[in-house]
């Protein structure tokens, strides 16, 4: 028996509308990736002109974006447990090793499906209990999708309002989407991952965290169902939260996460720096690229830190 | 002034022929990198084809590739910091939520420049005292590669000396690597990233990790002048040593290591999977293909897990 | 609803005439630790004659107990986060710091009262569900106890058996115990600390972990009620399982465990190094002493690190 | 040959009268541990009179002490490996296990002699160097002393001035040493561990993190000659810094840390919870009691969490 729910009809709504359950088969755990073809790699490939290539990862270090706000998602603590040892005797080559403990979805991320539940599920209707302290999550794993490159498509919806960046309290809409295609010259197709600019990062790479994280402009919860219509594999975007926070509507905590993890199965990555590369879209007038963002395989983790790089 | 070295007038001759100090001038921290320009990445585009995706990761798990023996190295810890967690109230939706802890050369990794020091020195002449336990490697640590995308070659030795898996004792030479360019009908070029597939990753997949470690057969010391003569950016394979264990020389340990990481400044990558790409490439008789492969940035660090992805 | 239980009939009548629910109240959370009164420790005090100290734990290190045979508890990793580091400049006094990474029951350990649950329940009678990946043992965690002191005695079993170490499959009976109790000219009484010696502690001395963990002499299932006969405070002992391991009774696994820890709310030690203790117990022919045995408060935790010093 | 050092002469001045180097041999590594002999012990056990217990430990948590300022010295994470986990199968017996990772002084910890070293040299005229990244401290690390119980003695400064809290800026000079051993009837003597109160915790207790780190009442410069002169065996206090901070000379850094543990090779212990225990000495006008405060015997550790108890 689910959980009892405490979210509103226009959440169940909207679930109904999006919902992907058994799309891909009862067995099927990576969701919208399955969206990703072989013909859409193809075509992706063919979107790179100059090999200009643009990292969009921010740094993986113990001064990193989280502030402790969030229990337990802590900053990667990194250590050196051999430096330059001679271990095979004195005079010989020597070796540097090291180790690091961090939350996964500390720094740039992919949230893996099961980040989230509601009302006792995980998508594709599992029971949210296949999630334990034992293995993780059984099911719908970051470990689960087995690659991820795709055509990547820039969305600069701060400068399509002509701005830097966002107020914190901008929810970007389906009509934001729409004008920020329209800036581009580029339509979203199925397969497509979504990068979402709304310049907020820049707060954290000024080094003002708290301001970084709350109050962010983020999605809407209107944006799933254009998505969705869309196809899109995977979306992306430059703040901590993802999508507007605080919420929209009063105490409806992280609908656009329900939405698009539990109910679409669609991945969404986060504190993406996705400075660079509005830059050199601009310059290029090209907003659509390669995109590689590859999951690390820790198996039946919940999110992974990713390095992804797009390539004009 | 520099350590004492052991190592003996062999390696000092190769390694005066693969030097790459100053190459790109005395603030380069990447070396071989270097050698992937937008030319060669454009060019890389080109080779995908089918648009067929194949990973080359092994999966981060605490039963992973590690028995022990490398002090310190130790496989992935992943633990749940919260599972299902209302965060926001009953009803609401639910967070999860990990951490980790591991080895950033447990698995599937990069070596950094900085992961080898000989004569008290680092790539580009640096000393190796760079390397503190206070920042990790100030200089070429792994964050310091902004991408790493490139046309990748499979180099498929086992298959070219028609076995599954070459013997524990087989040093990989150069005539091993022309062999497989012959079989793959592919020549080796200025910024490719080459992988060497000896097929000894098979006894980790089948659970003998002991026999996986050691004896291996791997990269002979006469390889780095092969790799460098033709401008490799980077060479990984299929095993826990990278380079045949125990040494083709009595007491030069890790003689490749030093002559990549030092001398040229060549990444190398190990633990790599190549057993599916084996089967597509013959399949499809294609040796060159699109690689993504880029570490995730721990600043400082002298490894890093990386998940790659070959496009055909 | 409690979950189904397997345990057999045989269980439950111990656990009935063991069970000390509610004896403390319905708020207690560390059960026979409320047996070590003032009195207790005054009198335990009196026990100091020679001043004699003798440390019990074994070292927390890389190398340690663990042989990777249960999940996720593993050795310490340290390492170390700054080297005689000049933090104020050069020339100035330096520092060094380090951070540690380990299983909490790793080596020389308490258990908490919630490191076991059965039918659905922990101590006192509370849901097991009060553990949780977020915040770890709501009730009984091992913070509770706020100190840990008293008398402890020696029962050493081996020595009154007349040999170094017991066999493997050595369950030691209330008779044992009682036997060693007469060797040591010493009654147990309500408060006391009881260390039980089988001198299986020497294989994991000797380098032999995997002979150390498997198989292991250990207590009874009958020696529950016998230390609830004496309200007993605590129990630890020199083997890695506790209790006999393999099992007395074919498929009841752990019910000593279950027994002490859920039943009675008896605190668990195991790992302890108790070979030093036996030789000096021997020579000053006394079995009584002091012992601190502190646990570390990790708020929520299932089980401790803990360094006991006996002192004779 | 040692580094060069910025250090004073009023520094160097101090050292040569306190320095302790040799005194117990060549191959000490426990320094004024030496001090507390059997007999030292014995007497401890005599001051035990009501048997009252009293904690001396803050909580591990990853709410903890730490708030970023200084580098790696992160709070426990404390994250559950198992839940309730039915490891023989369904309805046995349930386990739950849990792993932390922290810096070993995040919170009440002992610094072990090796913390700190100065001119490049530390504790029995060693060299620094022999703290590495491979095995941390060779020489005294946090795992040598054997045992740590001993008379200790409160010298409630803060209590002798008629206050609850020292301001900030007051350095705790001899006088107030003094001051507080004839508040507490009590005369510190050979072996003593010494525990010296500010009520400076109470701000930590209180939630106010960083004005309990900075600024600091401490020790002053002049107590090490204090301390030695009456050859205590450790000392303690209820501060973030153990000595006042900033310091009484500018830019002469942890002057104090030097003296105590290099020159001295005297044990501090730093964040310890003296208000509970204040209170219990006042009531029962009695300052010296029963002190057990071991270590963890991490290997090659250069601190550790202590959970001390006292009793009176």
């Amino acid at each position: 028996m689910p959980a009892a729910s405490a979210l509103p009809p226009e959440f169940h709504d909207i679930a109904k509308r999006v919902n992907n359950w058994g799309r891909w088969g009862p067995d099927d755990e990576i969701g919208t990736l399955n969206l990703i073809t072989d013909d859409v790699v193809r075509e992706a490939a063919t979107t790179v002109r100059t090999g200009h290539r643009i990292p969009l990862a921010l740094p993986l270090e113990q001064n990193g974006v989280q502030t402790g706000l969030i229990p337990g998602r802590v900053n990667p603590l990194h250590t050196m447990v051999q430096i330059n040892q001679e271990i095979f005797g004195p005079g010989t080559v020597a070796t540097s090793d090291d180790a690091v403990t961090f939350g996964l979805q500390a720094a740039t991320h992919w949230d893996a499906l099961t980040h989230i539940s509601h009302s006792g599920r995980i998508y594709n209707g599992r029971p949210a209990t296949t999630i334990t302290a034992h293995g993780g999550a059984e099911f719908s794993g970051i470990d689960k999708p087995r690659h991820l490159v795709s055509r990547g498509v820039l969305l600069d919806v701060a400068r399509a309002h002509g701005v830097d960046r966002l107020p914190g309290d901008h929810a970007v809409t389906p009509e934001d989407l729409a004008a920020a295609e329209e800036l581009g010259g580029v339509t979203v197709r199925a397969g497509d991952i979504v990068l979402v600019r709304t310049g907020q990062v820049q707060l954290c790479l000024g080094g003002d965290k708290h301001a970084y994280g709350f109050p962010s402009p983020g999605l809407s919860i209107r944006t799933p169902e254009w998505f969705h219509a869309r196809d899109v594999a995977a979306v992306a975007n430059d703040t901590l939260t993802f999508e507007i926070f605080p919420p929209e509507v009063e105490n409806l905590w992280l609908p656009v996460h329900a939405l698009d993890l539990v109910e679409m199965g669609m991945l969404q990555g986060q504190n993406w720096n996705l400075e660079e590369l509005s830059t050199a879209c601009a310059e290029e007038r090209r907003y659509a690229f390669w995109l590689s963002a590859m999951p690390e395989p820790f198996v039946g983790a919940t999110g992974t830190p990713v390095a992804p790089v797009a390539v004009l």
